[in-house]
């Protein structure tokens, strides 16, 4: 499979203090301007169409206005949302031409869940298959909206008893890139033993930890650049060598032995299909 | 060099809302019975000497009153506290005498570095030390009690920066165990980097992320048997291919590849000097 298109996929920023969001949903993700810059660049410059769809949010309309704010900054003249509320817009015309138009698309965060349910399976959905697979098309995406990229999916659970059996949530995501499955704020929100969890669940994937203001430039859906400034955990299920979770009983611990772990920082690539890790055309690993 | 005594390292678990305390070092650490029972049957049964050191808490009264309510509560009958809240009170006659006729001390929760500043160099140290080495003699710790075990020892450093260079800091521990470095909470207070960055600067040494009611007996200084109903985390820093945490300027995001990572829970094995996981007598990795 030849694809053309490229995944810019954010680990997210969290809103601090100013608002009184409760909730993931309710938070406003605010991203550094050296990642939205990477996001622009990689679209084609300031004049490329980018379409933000903030359908993970809670709070779609301020999330819209803080991003359209963030592109302006950056001198973007062309940039619009996709305003999806339910399954019904993501089929609608005026959104469906906004898609076909974009040289971008940039996914807000929120609940990934949100864009799974109300886009996936959409004309919206397919179009930004068919265009990720045959344009020079760019899909962003922070927090939630980087969740959703894979095809197998972490939906949610409670961060405090992870590594026992059956605590994190796996849905389907967007299926954009097979052969990941992606968390975000990995560092603030604990997030190890979720990701742990759904590696041994799904031992073929490599489990991405994004931490905050880090992400990565995936291009052609086999290797990926780190961008930011933190750290980008990876956990390649192919190397273990045990793993007993299929057989571990509900809400038990469980107990994986060698799980190869890279924390990459910025201007590391990764070989998805190799498996291996370069410093720019440098192999490390 | 054989080391007769047994080591019972254990990660801790939080007051969860009974205490209002702010810091650390404030909290009641609550260990499971079950946990502490093996304290008691390592230590030769309820008839044993067990002697608390509350040391590293700035509330000792109340957490040796507490230790003192749960062992009773275990059927233990020779269970007395030692109160060390100085360098001075270290070298005390009545301090040194309840250590020489312990068949175990145990090391409460709280500051670790209050542990190594107050009993570290001392008489008391010193007797901890050929105790351990020549009797069959149990030092149990909770949270910095387990902290201080090692040779090297995490003191502290703000989680969510972790894995930039510099952030995590590290000083000299009790040196019961010179190939660990110990963190605790592992889960709860998100510190998978702090752990990480402690493994990349002493690459040599095991990184050892013990979870809330989560132990470790460690037996002639050379296996431990996880016990407890969560995960210990292990990096065996011996593994990287990459790591350029020495070239790496202060505040910035450093790069490791190639950490071998295991997730253990209650009743595996991990032999340090192969480095290898068994679970009972057989090698699974």
């Amino acid at each position: 499979m030849n694809i053309k298109g490229t995944l810019v996929i954010i680990g997210g920023n969290e809103d601090k203090g100013q608002s009184i969001a409760t909730s993931e949903q309710d938070h406003l993700e605010f991203i550094e301007d050296g990642i939205l810059s990477r996001v622009v660049k990689e679209s084609g410059g300031v004049s490329a169409k980018i379409v933000i769809i903030p359908t993970a949010s809670r709070i779609p309309d301020q999330v819209a206005k803080s991003y359209l704010s963030a592109f302006e900054k950056l001198g973007c003249k062309n940039v619009e949302v996709a305003d999806i509320r339910s399954f019904e817009d993501a089929e609608k015309k005026e959104n469906i031409q906004l898609i076909e138009e974009a040289d971008c698309v940039m996914f807000s965060g929120g609940d990934q869940s949100q864009i799974t349910r109300k886009i996936g399976g959409s004309k919206i959905h397919n179009i930004l298959q068919r265009r990720y697979q045959d344009d020079n098309f760019v899909i962003a995406g922070t927090s939630a909206g980087a969740m959703c990229m894979s095809e197998k999916m972490i939906t949610g659970g409670n961060p405090k008893e992870f590594f026992k059996k059956g605590t994190v949530k796996i849905g389907d995501g967007m299926g954009f890139i097979p052969n990941l499955i992606i968390d975000s704020h990995f560092i603030r929100r604990k997030r190890f033993g979720r990701l742990a969890e759904a590696v041994a669940h799904f031992p073929h994937l490599i489990g991405i930890g994004l931490a905050e203001d880090t992400g990565l430039v995936v291009k052609k859906c086999n290797s990926f650049e780190v961008i930011g400034s933190g750290m980008v955990i990876l956990f390649d299920g192919n190397s273990l060598i045990f793993n007993n979770e299929s057989k571990t009983p509900q809400g038990e611990a469980m107990t994986v032995a060698n799980l190869k772990t890279h924390v990459l920082a910025d201007g590391f690539h990764f070989n998805i299909e190799e498996r291996k890790v370069y410093f720019n055309s440098t192999l490390t690993v």
